[in-house]
């Protein structure tokens, strides 16, 4: 349980609605800010104005995702007011408070510095990517069977790195039925490709591994779909990039040859926001938790 | 091969051009009716108005999917001309002539009667069935992506039927990690659910089966999903209909609660076009050619 | 519930106390015959001679699987004693006494129709096929892997026949890693191949497609895996048959070619005795239930 | 191709012969040690005794999977002379001489140190062992099969560790129809279980999670299948150990508790030795032509 810890929640969409309903069945005492358009009432959580919280007593402050931009606002999709979180405001928090966000920028990472505070990127950990891996592929299918005029089954797919992602692509695409050849660098990896029962292929021969390729579907954030690989793709291809931004393909070049490529946004909060809160949600608590035991046992 | 063979392809839209395609790499001469707009040609095919057509040598007429409405005309997405079929054309093919269709109607049941023609309907045949439930199963899994705000994995999935598209939705649903539960009445039906590793449980208990359902898949063409069963689903339960129109559900009860059901179009013509045309070029091919070995043998 | 029945249990294996334990259960009274030798005493059940049993208030008699033998003997591993079925007892028996066994032969076809006692024969039925191929499939797993040299993950599997048993072998088989491929002869189960994404051929061509295999499993009774088929297996193959007796493979030929051929014996009472008693305790139990609701009904 | 190599294979099993034929299939000159009994003759490669071998121009040695025992003695099957490696031969071989082994021990650590050869240990990379678990899964399920008297499918399944080979194992068990949990430490591991369609559970909670356990499959090299997770088992579960030698469970209070519990040999030899030395070979040849290249790349 969370009980006794005071929490600020700023800004954030639907996926931050379950990170709220969560916290507050763990008894957790929430002030939401960036939330006054918001219908629903949770037991335990106030609404309350940026400059109307006492963050001397706030224990931990949890942003959306994307954190704040490169001037401090954090996006409010509930609400019309403009959140800017600042040096400032973290200095006034106590010395054991810790800043919790999907991901991170230099403002962010200046101001936590500054203000001597923790920050905790929950897109950098290896179970909240496994996790978000999860709606990740269902976009990605749901992509792949919008935008072809064939079947995933039976089709020639390639994926492109067996990461955290791509290990979910693979199983998922190789249970639909297509014909999966995956591509990676490690040995070690080649060998769990080939226990998968699909095929591997070293990502130097890439080139040569795409010819009858119908689903191309890269995970890895270096250019390596580049123009001399898309030169050996036939025309129906569709590329699929899900890696960060700027992703690894040569969108020009596809463009400029005819292939479809898209550049995957981050799906889980698209495809489905309500799974992609609920896993923050549980890594937070679980966090939060191991927090408060440590507190305790340094105050006892 | 199917050498020596005359067909009439008559309308249909993209699904025509795979049957299209494969009937002449196969060799059969073909005319083309109500395809006057399309760019492409293809050898040993040849575009024709319905009354330039010499239908005394015509040995198989191939009609779209939905074959011919109530008046006899046509569909033709490629054409701006209306083409009516009539029991006076058919009665001028020979007497061996075979009509393709997808499914029939009164008028069309009433035309190849008449003149005593053999009509092969490839709908009702299991083979086509079965290959359609895949384009069948990713439509309905691009539905079932789109319409919720929770991933498919760890969702709990009831299936209704275990018949040629609902054992393919089964496999899939239950690969993609759902918690899959399956109703069905015979008693064989209930042991392969088992064996493929999901719950299986009796459509009469239908009602006590589905208070915590996340997605209902009905593929059994009667009023199963009835006001009484709906009346148990949790509120944001999405219910995905794909037995032939009028469905299985009780879709205005449903509206009424709120509870999102969705009567799924011919997923296969929609969500993979190509797949679709290869799947009845490919039993088209092998009926034409079964049908050729026949003539000639009566004729030696 | 079962409650009221009187049931005569005469004979069997390991199978025959979960079916034992299974009625108990559902508080059916049983005379057990030929459990003499078995230690454990069950709640409701009297272990008797067959001399003793007053058959005139019997309301079903359970055999063991293989049911009795021409002489109308019936197998009793729990026992010492010759256990003989003749039409004179089942005479003794009400009208409505069902007896209830595996499988049947003439003896037993002959008591049964002169005394005018309804048979019913559980192995003739889809749903204990299809629940029995369970742990045939794992018999069959564990035959292949202690027969061969190298892994069913990435061997060459040619399965036969699509029926209640093939179906689970291809499944697992695929599941494991196999490349498979199967022989049927109808389009729809060639269809249901090509859906569970497995190679399927015509068993017609079978000759042709089995040069490169490294097992062959048989479910089909009838003699296909002739001289012809095993004279293009490499020498390594294993042959695996687990059609009935006397199976559908020339183990002669195959012995001659040095190619290793084994006919499976009937695997579920030995590899999973207790899940087989199962299965068929599940099954009567429900067959005993729907005896007693029509019977009850007759009366009122 | 390792045309132009020269290398020493002394002693092993079945395993070794695959990694003969492969190497001289990729023309490497070979000398065979402690295989006179061998009948079989490979082109490119000659029996000899170990004082016949000049190995002044040896550029690999290869020993069997379990390297030499504390007296240097290495295990040879094809022969009755008993082979010793010592520091002396060691110091013979040309510098770059490289020593490839399974497993090492004090003796094989000391004279390689001494003689400043190059000792690589094929088990201890992660490419061999995860091609490893494949056979070693096989291996598992046999011995699963044989010692149970139910079906892996709808059993209660627990696997401890998801490392290399404790995911192949998840992924067959869930494959067959078990119900699988699986107990890990690492959060990463939490949510790769939780993708993989299982239960997963830490490992600090393993003896509240085991009580209706049918089977437990240990891969974790520690003591954690301790007697407080025994006393919680049920009488009837079967404790299979993969971890090496000794395993990781309590076998002295599994006996006594009456559990039964096995210590699985290492199974890839046993299971499918083709395939075990197949995978060596593989690795083997890899290595042997990354050696040549930085070799040649030297001496230009």
């Amino acid at each position: 349980m969370l009980t006794g810890m005071q929490i600020a929640v700023i800004g954030g969409d639907a996926r931050q609605l379950e990170i709220i309903r969560k916290l507050t069945e763990f008894d957790a005492r929430l002030s939401l800010i960036g939330f006054e358009q918001l219908d629903h009432a949770f037991t335990g959580a106030v609404k309350e104005k940026l400059d109307e919280v006492d963050f001397s007593n706030i224990d931990a402050i949890i942003l959306p995702v994307a954190g704040a931009n490169l001037e401090g606002q954090v996006e409010t999709i509930f609400s019309n007011e403009k959140v800017v979180l600042t040096e400032e405001i973290l200095s006034k928090t106590p010395a054991h408070c810790t800043i919790y966000s999907g991901i991170s920028n230099a403002y962010l990472n200046a101001i936590t510095k500054q203000s001597k505070r923790n920050l905790v990127l929950l897109f950098s950990r290896d179970d909240v990517a496994i996790y978000n891996s999860i709606p990740t592929v269902e976009g990605t299918l749901m992509m792949a069977i919008q935008h072809t005029d064939f079947t995933i089954h039976g089709a020639n797919v390639v994926i492109l790195g067996l990461g955290r992602c791509g290990m979910s692509l693979v199983r998922t695409f190789h249970s639909l039925g297509a014909k999966v050849k995956v591509g990676a660098r490690k040995t070690e990896h080649l060998a769990r490709i080939t226990e998968m029962g699909v095929t591997p292929f070293h990502l130097n021969d890439l080139w040569k591994e795409v010819k009858d390729t119908d689903i191309l579907i890269n995970t890895v954030p270096q250019l390596i779909v580049n123009a001399s690989v898309i030169s050996k793709l036939p025309a129906h291809t569709l590329i699929i990039d899900i890696a960060s931004k700027p992703g690894g393909t040569d969108f020009r070049y596809a463009e400029k040859r005819g292939i479809k490529a898209l550049l995957a946004p981050s799906l889980p909060g698209i495809v489905a926001p309500k799974t992609a809160g609920q896993i923050l949600a549980d890594v937070l608590v679980q966090l939060l938790q191991d927090d408060l035991i440590i507190r305790k046992g340094k105050v006892e």
